[in-house]
């Protein structure tokens, strides 16, 4: 399988290693407007410069080139792994639009772990929620993290509120000056240091709390995801997917 | 249904008035060596002075009274719950034997909470191990327990080794002086202070931690459970039921 | 001492119960509204009622009462410990200025392990944050609690930006967009069953992470530590007390 | 200041290259039995072939090394941090015995933040014991490790053990079938994964729980800790210095 890594910050530099590092994967080239170092592929500048057969793209990039990825996806019918966050919300439109012509992966954090944290809240928050628990969400990331909450707090509670229509999220409980109400899913994020990832699904009944937890201990979990999730996703009808229906 | 209950120490006393507030159960009558306050119903000093039909006897006393209740269950085809802890090894043959002619369910720690960590553990232990992922227990209990592990902690154990035929229990690691082998299952126990009771499973990988915690706030959570037992016993077939198999 | 308890819901039916067992103190009797049983001291509905010297008032009720409270406290120069909480701004006002003429104590978790973790945070907080650590607030309580965050956590907060200046506080990070500045200090607030309260004070630098938490397990450490802080507070000057400066 | 680095296995190359980076030390030469790669320093097999100045030899080796390095500093009085763990009781008093002859740090766990948990704990153990509350200490580490409990573990133990005389360490409850005593200190070990390092010290008392908690989310925060101790120890007299007394 041919591959472009888009990107070469820390997480482009260690996907594009793992990339390099897999069987059945073909470093095509690397794109990104600097590099600070000579790199033994190509290196393109947009992926307009492409001309080589593409099967798939692994974005550790930038929002801002959304634009020139959905682009060549589509043009060359090639699997995108979007794995860049910050997208607004017209972003996140022209993905899933785009994804009616190409399979789109879109997740941050891909590793196993989370997908089998998303499998067991997935498993359980319906039947906790009828016996009468409150579902809450914690997330902790590092300082430099810029979007809160994280896409994965996101995705965990949107597994919860498929199976629970009612619920709500709620983020901020220092303004309002009530009883939490029973549809309330608050969502904590906590900014410090250099915390890779952290995610923890609560559901607390009379007297019992039962806690799901994740914890990433280094940055490797996220650019094996991706790797797997690539090899996923090139077998994959056109469709918009996520760690809830990718494996 | 006629039910009695068999101690009158702290748990005996709230199982006693868990048992009136039910609009499902009759309080017989409470069985005690001793009782420090007078009570409505009947008190007994052994099962032998009771001539009520009994449907189910909720056991919150000692493991000396053993003998005592599961002759007259026997004989009177009734139900048990065993909430007592701390039997030996040939007490729980007696139970299994036993159980060959009436339903029996024993187990401390009966609440929802932990039969849904059950659940949960029961779910993904097995892919967990398969994909190269650590399994280890850890309770915590008041300064009051004298059994290690908690009868919860080997139900945990018991659950994953179920589906992991190669699992060893490991108690203590200081005595010892290599490294942890891949079918070892770690099982700590922590005593302090008055912790209700708490229980985690953690899956460890490459650079990822997935825990499964529960916490009970109060000792209610266990007289709920064993109400909740005793109604789904009664309508047992003969046999030893946990919370693996009771719902 | 002669001590009135204002509040009979639960909390105050527990300090009642305290104030009786504790042979320093005398029950003068109980204020209320509203009492949902007979008791053998005096019931009162306003302080207005009361006629018998009185040393301390431990107060568990609602905001409304509060300038009953503070007129009778600084008509008859008795030491207040003020449990109730969600006062507004005025009212917290009202409190400062009636220290002038009286003893206050006001803190709703008035527990000695709530006064250990203070302690813990002010010895290390400035420290922490001089290496470059940051420094995150969660609190979790029950459902039913109207005010986040918790008393607790703003007194945690309070005594951190005593000693280091530039902090402020942030409450909700997903509506902003941008990376966390140093001298921010997030505080989370989960609200979920039945959960006593929870504190945990986070310091993270570079890929280290150090946390103290302190967990409740029931409302009789509320009660204890209201007892502890009406026996410390009749020996003080006139002036306005927290954890952080009685004992 | 001249610096030898002992051992090149994965925390010997990470600390070679600190010292390379440190601007007040330059790297003399490393020691191995084996090298898996070319450097650029001097590569020796033992500490007999080394002829240059030494200030300072930072072991992150094997137990087995430590008579050829105690032999070395003594000879020319050069400060040592031994960073290695698993030493029996002949090779501890070895090394407290040739630190009356130079300076010695011995931790392997040298971090700052694991500096400040000591600290704490240090500054609160006595005041909890007094008040009724246990202590417990609760650690993790990866499933490579060979010794449990792990020699932070026992640093901790050893600060509780100093201020509060009459406490045991406890590591088998499993075994004993009796209440816990109010002087026992259980020290748990958790192996699972390649988790860096977690020691928790949990004091329980009446119904409340207080926690400190030190997460390594890395092996740098081992070297870099190393670095710092090399820096503190050289300026030392002669003794044996742990993180309780080196800075």
């Amino acid at each position: 399988m041919n591959v472009i890594v888009y990107g070469y910050g820390l997480m482009g530099k260690k996907v594009a290693q793992a990339v390099r590092d897999n069987e059945k994967m073909d470093l095509v080239g690397i794109v990104s407007p600097v590099f600070d170092e000579k790199i033994d592929e190509n290196m393109y500048s947009s992926l307009e410069e492409v001309n080589e057969k593409v099967d798939a793209i692994i974005d550790f990039s930038h929002p801002n080139n959304l634009e020139d990825i959905l682009k060549f996806g589509i043009k060359n019918h090639c699997a995108l792994v979007i794995a860049t966050t910050g997208f607004n919300d017209q972003q996140k439109l022209h993905i899933e639009e785009a994804s009616s012509q190409i399979p789109i992966f879109q997740s941050y954090n891909t590793s196993f772990g989370v997908s089998m944290l998303t499998k067991i809240v997935k498993s359980v928050a319906k039947e906790f929620y009828e016996q009468g628990y409150d579902i809450e969400i914690i997330e902790k990331h590092h300082n430099q993290k810029i979007d809160a909450p994280s896409g994965t707090a996101k995705l965990l509670y949107d597994v919860i509120h498929e199976d629970i229509d009612e619920t709500k999220e709620v983020y901020d409980r220092s303004q309002v000056h009530h009883k939490r109400e029973k549809n309330e899913v608050g969502i904590q994020s906590v900014r410090a240091g250099t915390i890779f990832g952290e995610h923890t699904v609560l559901f607390a009944g009379h007297d019992e709390i039962i806690e799901v937890k994740h914890t990433a201990l280094s940055k490797d979990v996220f650019v094996q995801g991706a790797i797997s999730a690539c090899n996923a996703i090139v077998d994959k009808e056109n469709g918009l997917f996520t760690l809830k229906n990718l494996y």
